[in-house]
């Protein structure tokens, strides 16, 4: 609002790696790939389209290098793939990834519970992938898992974070992405952390991952535009999820963001109306609900005639209105 | 956040009425009792009790004399039922509501679909229903439909919103409800028009009502803040809905809201572990889930213990770390 440096912002997609990895059952390659292909044409500034981790440890994003082969690339997208270390670094560069998102927790505790290593181990690890993939072209990001807060260890430290995300910047990487892994992120707190990382490193690309897991994803939003942030992982449909709980709402929704900052005046690039065809694909994909909500209410400019009522109604009260 | 005048937040709960409203069974008489002597009990400063209607028209609250006659009152919280003509105003005052909240819509369309007048009787009526209700002590309301926007007409300009809101204000009642009847509220629109609002009417309680049905609840609740908004409506459980979205979510969650809140520093006076017990007992006196969403997920406060095998997994990491 007031402080709302530009119209322009950029959002990533990562419902097909985010979303997918964990539903239950697997998504077969080929549906994977047209729904990508479609994701690509609604004007999307990124999509997240799988993971190299191990296929034993994501059995879902098994079909890395399938996907990342068979999808059609369009130049205005860059198509991104979590990279968890070298191994993975060297398969998404085989498959000609654009972007590697590099991942690590600033939580210990979640560090060891996720990537069953110490915090620091994780950083020497990635920083060897971001000193060989420096000879390539390929972009460089890294995502921060836990940055609002652990839901072992609790509150994590803005200055913690800080100092995680000052430790990848000065390997050059392209950007960082503060993520809110289990929906802990409060409106005060987003606005607090995103002014601090803008000041420090304004040139740096910032990108907000927030879940809506109590609700407060896209007020979330709100408060880091208005700190400056122009750069959004989203999920179609809503997909994603916590598993520290259950039942609860996952990543925020991209349609339901992408309409909200429409409405807003903002310019995501997307046709939402495109969007909104592709997350009614989700449901019969993924065998249950998702949980966007445009997508059931309809856009604000959807408008419903009145009921067929409507026109007797209105002349008894213009009747009613003419007598004494 | 930055223009956050005060740091008390005044909620009114409007479950038992905007939620029960809907619900296609009959909640008994007494279990609405129950519910509303719990929620009196969590700290919150008003509660919209009923809705003195006729009961053909919202048989779900046929009972509106014996709740307002049986529920305790206590002294700090405002008892406030719907009335929507004079008639409804003489039940509500014998039953010493202490609060008539009188409603009409800002859009021709939407009143005479939901109130069978226009907007002008509509008035006339409601200017009745003050002259008659000043000789009393009670306090008086006006909440205004579609102040956001009309499912039907579209757009509603703000010139239109702000010109009923003052013929009220003129009247010289106590408060006015901007209303986002059907969920098209979006953040910059919010922090117009209230801004708008307080910058004529600083003295004039300003309460707002938003719906969550394409997920901008909580967003446009930090939009209204940062105009310097401090009342607000919200359901329990994010009970209600909008006949023109089903299945999409009702009014914004009593609880959601308050947790958010509280973490952004704000007080709310309420005690938010009643509150969420008040809304773990809603599925069963329902009958079905509810849109709330800290109640499946618990406060961000709630910690999770690390897996069993955490300190296998952290002791393996520590000697390898001590590795060459």
């Amino acid at each position: 609002m007031s402080n709302i440096s530009s119209n322009r912002i950029f959002i990533n997609d990562v419902a097909v790696r985010d979303g997918f990895q964990i539903e239950p059952i697997f998504i077969p390659t080929e549906q994977k790939v047209s729904l990508i292909n479609a994701l690509s044409r609604t004007g999307l500034s990124k999509i997240e389209v799988t993971s190299f981790t191990s296929p034993q440890a994501i059995p879902a994003l098994a079909d890395a290098e399938e996907v990342m082969k068979e999808i059609e690339r369009l130049p205005d997208v860059i198509y991104t793939a979590l990279v968890p270390n070298m191994r993975g670094a060297h398969r998404a560069l085989r498959c000609n990834a654009d972007e590697l998102n590099l991942v690590m927790s600033v939580s210990e505790t979640h560090n060891l519970t996720n990537l069953r290593m110490q915090r620091s181990q994780s950083f020497d690890q990635l920083a060897e992938v971001i000193a060989f993939a420096k000879s390539s072209d390929v972009l460089l990001n890294v995502s921060l898992s836990c940055c609002f807060g652990c839901p072992m260890e609790g509150d994590v430290p803005m200055k913690e974070v800080l100092r995680w995300a000052e430790r990848f910047i000065e390997l050059g990487v392209d950007g960082i992405t503060l993520c809110d892994t289990t929906g802990m992120a409060y409106p005060t707190q987003v606005r607090e952390l995103c002014t601090a990382f803008r000041e420090l490193w304004g040139n740096t690309e910032l990108t907000l991952h927030f879940h809506n897991t109590r609700g407060m994803g896209l007020a979330n939003v709100l408060a880091a535009i208005e700190a400056g942030v122009n750069r959004f992982d989203a999920s179609l449909g809503g997909l994603g999820g916590c598993p520290y709980a259950p039942g609860a709402t996952g990543n925020i929704c991209t349609e339901d963001l992408v309409h909200m900052l429409s409405l807003m005046g903002l310019n995501t690039g997307v046709d939402l109306d495109a969007l909104l065809m592709c997350a009614r694909t989700l449901p019969s994909l993924v065998g249950h609900d998702i949980p966007g909500q445009t997508v059931k209410a309809g856009k604000v400019s959807d408008l419903h005639p009145p009921p067929a009522w409507f026109d007797e109604v209105a002349q008894r009260a213009r009747v009613k209105a003419l007598q004494p």
